[in-house]
């Protein structure tokens, strides 16, 4: 694990909910267990919803735990690197799409919607004006864009920070309206450049065993973006400190997505995670503090190379493998229906007791 | 496949159901998978949702597929073969389980209901009074309890063909009701083994790798399981019309979900499966017309070995591996949300063209 550097290298709220965190209670987690085998099932029948209950006990310190209430955020931000031909889609379809998601009309809209858990766009970065975007997008644009990773930082220090904090700030701002479990998505044209860059570093894994395909590229331009990740890494030099990294490689909405998961550690709520540029901002979240790892529920096991590479580092194995690699948080809110069935299993479930059936034989 | 034999070998009504069998639409199915590739997303990027949604199509013959309407039909039975001591648990549990089911507090109960879905529980042959268990179960038991397959058949033809009856005339009910998403489930204690013999029969692989633990067995017991398994085929002599194999060694759930299935298929409604007796099932209904099979989606995959062995045979691919091994459907239940959303993403996306998006760059 990296430490996070001396002297200010996060906004003080964010200072102030890194002290504040927290192991979720193993306590809890083990009462949760015990339950489970007492509940008109088979010992350990319901696989993995138990172990996740179990986690959701844990986290929220409570058997059983409060009933779902799901929130989505969607941060959306434009990348400099597409100057270097990384993506199959021009810049401009991260406005198209921001306007889309807000819209309804996008896949996370239509899950979201499934799922019953609210869905909140912001822009923490995007490079062309929204005018055209309408109402439902919560402009907080940092900076218009990152700076061309490969030539020069993505974006500064203080830059990384804000953006941290006003995915912060939006994690906050849903759990005040009840929100007790928490998806962060994104979209930016040019993210799974990025991510695939941090993940590399982080990992220290070969940038040709991390770069996917992104939002579909052929063979030359995938050859091209794992030797544009392997410039943009030999160009910062793998600094060890995580906020660092993250200004040199990283994007303006995977910071929002770091700045969103330790705030939603801090005020223990589980977070659920899918896609490439989500598992880069939790392994950032992971070096500036490894508690916060322990609120991450995987969701869904992306098909891009990095994801996984980025979830066996974190000891993460995700609930869903629907081969999905559109990003924007889908998978995760394709789990949200596990999630709320394991926390379900714990409130409405019929004891043995309760429900007069007899165990099972004395000679077992 | 196996033919179905000539004669009076299933009711008039089955009969009528096998005889409009068609196979979902190709042409809808395509149409399906056309339009995915025009909707706000890298094309194929939702993945298996993207297939699910196409094969939905082809079944519905409509593009897009209708609003998912569910409902779940457990049905319970008892087993002679319990005499044999094959499971951990007393026979008594089938008839408590069944009021546990029907009064909410079973883990199917929970997630039929988390699922939107209704749940019917029906008792086609359980052995002890259900006096018990007071209202919400439909009783329509063609014997109490299966005799012991290892020494003799489980029930005559007739009460096969009955059976499986009350399973189609359960389908066609819930269907007239307005379901269009069918989920069959079992209670019945003892029934993996018959599940685990018909399984190996059919798709011609030893007991020992297709009996599994069932709800809890140790390795004395599962030996012995084994070599029931083992006994019950050699006796009966694998016949090969599969009503006749079903009589033999199968149950009476079993063969209400033989009926279930092929009058879903009849109706051109899909089927979600989980679980090793569902499996079993799915496998008969495949042997007396295979378009039945083009009709399942199998929802789970459970930790029972058959359970692997008979999606092999059939060609499915579960949804989802959450190590359920619990039965009563839960793995399928739990995969509604899936269908659920793989239908809404067709209803409810919007198209590149209608969000005004970009289309991905020349050069690719």
């Amino acid at each position: 694990m990296l430490g996070v550097r001396e002297g200010n290298i996060v906004t003080v709220s964010l200072e102030r909910l890194i002290a504040s965190l927290v192991a979720p209670s193993n306590e809890h987690a083990d009462e949760a267990r015990v339950y489970q085998g007492q509940l008109a099932k088979p010992v350990g029948s319901l696989g993995r919803l138990e172990s996740l209950g179990s986690h959701l006990c844990g986290i929220y310190r409570v058997v059983p735990p409060p009933p779902m209430s799901a929130a989505v955020a969607i941060f959306a931000a434009d990348h400099g690197v597409v100057k270097e031909d990384v993506s199959a889609w021009p810049a401009e379809v991260t406005t198209q799409m921001v306007a889309t998601i807000a819209s309804g009309g996008a896949a996370v809209s239509v899950l979201a919607q499934a799922a019953g858990a609210t869905l909140r766009v912001v822009d923490v970065g995007v490079m062309s004006s929204l005018s055209t975007t309408g109402a439902g997008v919560d402009v907080r644009r940092v900076r218009a864009g990152t700076a061309n990773l490969v030539r020069e930082p993505a974006m500064s220090i203080e830059e990384a920070e804000a953006a941290m904090s006003v995915g912060a700030d939006i994690a906050l701002e849903l759990i005040a309206t009840g929100a007790n479990v928490l998806v962060g998505g994104e979209m930016g044209i040019g993210n799974t450049t990025s991510a695939a860059a941090l993940i590399s570093s982080i990992c220290e894994v070969e940038p040709a065993l991390v770069a996917g395909r992104g939002a579909g590229i052929d063979d030359e331009t995938h050859r091209h973006k794992v030797s544009v990740i392997h410039d943009a890494i030999a160009r910062c030099g793998q600094p060890d400190d995580p906020v660092e990294l993250l200004a040199e490689i990283g994007g303006l909405e995977i910071a929002a997505l770091v700045g969103f998961y330790i705030a939603a550690a801090a005020m223990r709520v589980p977070v659920v995670i899918d896609g490439v540029v989500c598992v880069a901002a939790a392994l950032l979240a992971n070096e500036i503090d490894p508690i916060v790892s322990r609120y991450f529920v995987a969701g869904h096991r992306s098909q891009e190379p990095g994801a996984s590479v980025g979830l066996g580092h974190l000891r993460l194995r995700p609930l869903l493998d629907l081969e999905l690699r559109l990003g924007e948080a889908t998978g995760a809110v394709l789990a949200l229906p596990m999630v709320d069935a394991a926390g379900r299993v714990l409130r409405e479930m019929a004891t043995f007791a309760a429900a007069s059936v007899s165990g099972p034989d004395e000679r077992q």
